[in-house]
């Protein structure tokens, strides 16, 4: 067994006693049961994480897979290729979306070189360069089998180190001028559902570029062969019509889930890696968290395959990972409640007490 | 012209100019326009309101207007009278579900009595007391014309005086046992929908006692004669089957706009008091903001009456406030992106600029 089935075939399950035990004292809050919704799903959904009543999750960063797509050629991006090697640097600047949002919630970022073209060196970006640029989806395979489960196994790596580093809660970002047509072709290939419905127009595109993205998704799933049975070969078609920005953050999810942390889902382009990974092993699922409901069309289709819901209705289509310092705060707020809130014994609004008190009467609330 | 007609009647425009630079701005940034979805329509309101590029939000606080409401002798509740008042206290003691909310999210908290069903002295609950309860609104009106009056102005005098004591971010919260059933009523008068369609089984309410509060909200309205013209007067509807947490909440959003500071929506019966507030003048709704979605059926029939979409799903439904906090941290993110991106000039990204690239090339991104 090599190492990255190793990973993938190691993840374990959620702690059904923590859950029960989170969702115990979710109910023994001075509150309605259930009244606070989907942030009572979230505390016990990280309780099962961690094994813990209270999560740690006040570490935490977006880690950024940059890298390009050769798939620009065809004109599908309404930004040069050179953008992506610009907007790594402004990230690690602080002065891009993700940067002043991850900022604010208190989030670092590691931004990670895994294909950029250009050469760059910098001691605050991640050198993990597999080769400059895929090729053209529309001619051929995007990569080799062997980068396919390079970038994957990179992904995985990443996401253990920053564990080891301390951090408790991730968030999957990207950036890759034209990976929004390489996970459209993707998320085809995953669902098969058709180009029309995958493809969206991304950070900006007019309607004549749109309908050449169409064509474009359709060219490179001819090119490539690809049939969507359901013993389609994931890291076969993640070669095939994906990007090392995708294999990465499909790593980024699996290395999550195998290090028990949870991972933060962000745009289109991360729901669709977060997909990957749950083909390859769908416990995987169990430790992430939707962020936001991306403005991209494709999103909801890889959201109802993966069969999670967004929490935040933003319309935001930036990518970068900028959704998921938004949901760090919403994963904040889950922790506060189950660890500050009082509970019923405690604040002294149990059923037996109410039934003695006669309504205009004062009386004290707090038996401490 | 008595203060009140005076504070409804002046309410200014949001600053068009202001708007426009922001927008500007917005779309100067090192992000495709419009890629930040919402976060960049707040941004845009937030200018409007202050009149400023970027709006101070930091120093901010939920307001609670707590009061007990006679319908809840006809048991439409699953909660007795007297948690009105134990809650009330337990908000001061820091402990209930928006109290934790606000302190992690830098907020603080004004609880203001009403009209608790009690005698109630302490230093950190604004003693603003109308009478104890308002009576039962399937008898006869809640309160007479003169104390709907008086809890709108309270409201308004409050908001005022926050303001004045430096916060400029209001959220709207309340405490009432029986409220979801008078806003239910109230939202019915206010925009004719069925008692059916207002209903919803508030902090839990079993399947007989949700068919009783329908029966019960279609009593109050036939006991009171109402009828739902389009010359309604919101006052007297108020005074008829409102309640003095809710017109003191209507007070407050126009008091927020009367003063030109932002005021959060939460849940169901903070929407329904919004409604009222722009029914009494339709410029209030351009200080409002919704938070989120709440799981009470009635919200978003008020909401689509309003006009106004929330940001969050999160199947809440506990009021107390306790959507505010979340939604004053998207406020944040809005400001943060506004205040601290980099412009596209700044970050060397504009159009000629990126003409001059060649792909693969090395390049400073930053000129400064």
């Amino acid at each position: 067994m090599n190492d990255l089935t190793r990973y993938i075939s190691q993840i374990g399950n959620l702690d059904g006693i923590a859950m029960e035990k989170a969702q115990e004292r979710l109910d023994s809050l001075v509150k309605p049961p259930g009244s606070l919704g989907k942030l009572e799903d979230i505390a016990v959904k990280l309780a099962g994480i961690s094994g813990k009543l209270v999560s740690k999750t006040e570490k935490r960063c977006v880690i950024i897979m940059a890298s390009d797509n050769g798939v620009v050629e065809e004109g599908v991006s309404s930004a040069p290729q050179a953008v992506t090697y610009m907007m790594t640097l402004n990230f690690i600047k602080g002065i891009t979306g993700v940067s002043v949002l991850a900022k604010h919630f208190n989030a670092d970022l590691i931004v990670v070189d895994l294909g950029i073209n250009a050469d760059i060196e910098h001691p605050l970006i991640k050198n993990k360069k597999i080769r400059k640029s895929t090729w053209n989806i529309t001619k051929q395979a995007a990569m080799t089998c062997e980068e396919a489960e390079q970038a994957i196994l990179t992904g995985i790596e990443i996401a253990i180190e920053a564990v080891k580093d301390g951090y408790t809660l991730l968030g999957a970002g990207e950036m890759g001028i034209g990976n929004t047509t390489t996970s459209a072709t993707l998320l085809c290939a995953l669902t098969g559902i058709s180009a029309e419905q995958a493809a969206g127009k991304g950070a900006g595109l007019k309607e004549e570029s749109y309908r050449k993205k169409i064509e474009v998704i359709k060219t490179a799933l001819q090119c490539n062969k690809i049939n969507t049975s359901d013993s389609i070969d994931i890291i076969d078609v993640l070669a095939k019509v994906g990007g090392f920005d995708i294999a990465a953050m499909t790593g980024l999810f699996i290395g999550g889930a195998y290090m028990r942390v949870p991972v933060v889902i962000d745009g289109f382009i991360s729901m669709v890696a977060a997909l990957a990974a749950f083909k390859l092993n769908p416990k995987v699922k169990d430790f992430m968290f939707a962020s936001h409901a991306s403005y991209e069309q494709g999103f909801n289709h890889a959201a109802a395959a993966l069969g999670l819901e967004p929490y935040l209705y933003m319309n935001m289509r930036l990518g970068e990972g900028s959704g998921c310092p938004l949901m760090f705060a919403m994963i904040d707020a889950a922790s506060v409640v189950i660890r500050d809130m009082a509970t019923f014994e405690q604040a002294s609004i149990d059923d037996e007490y109410l039934n003695e008190i006669k309504e205009g009467d004062n009386f004290t609330v707090l038996k401490n």
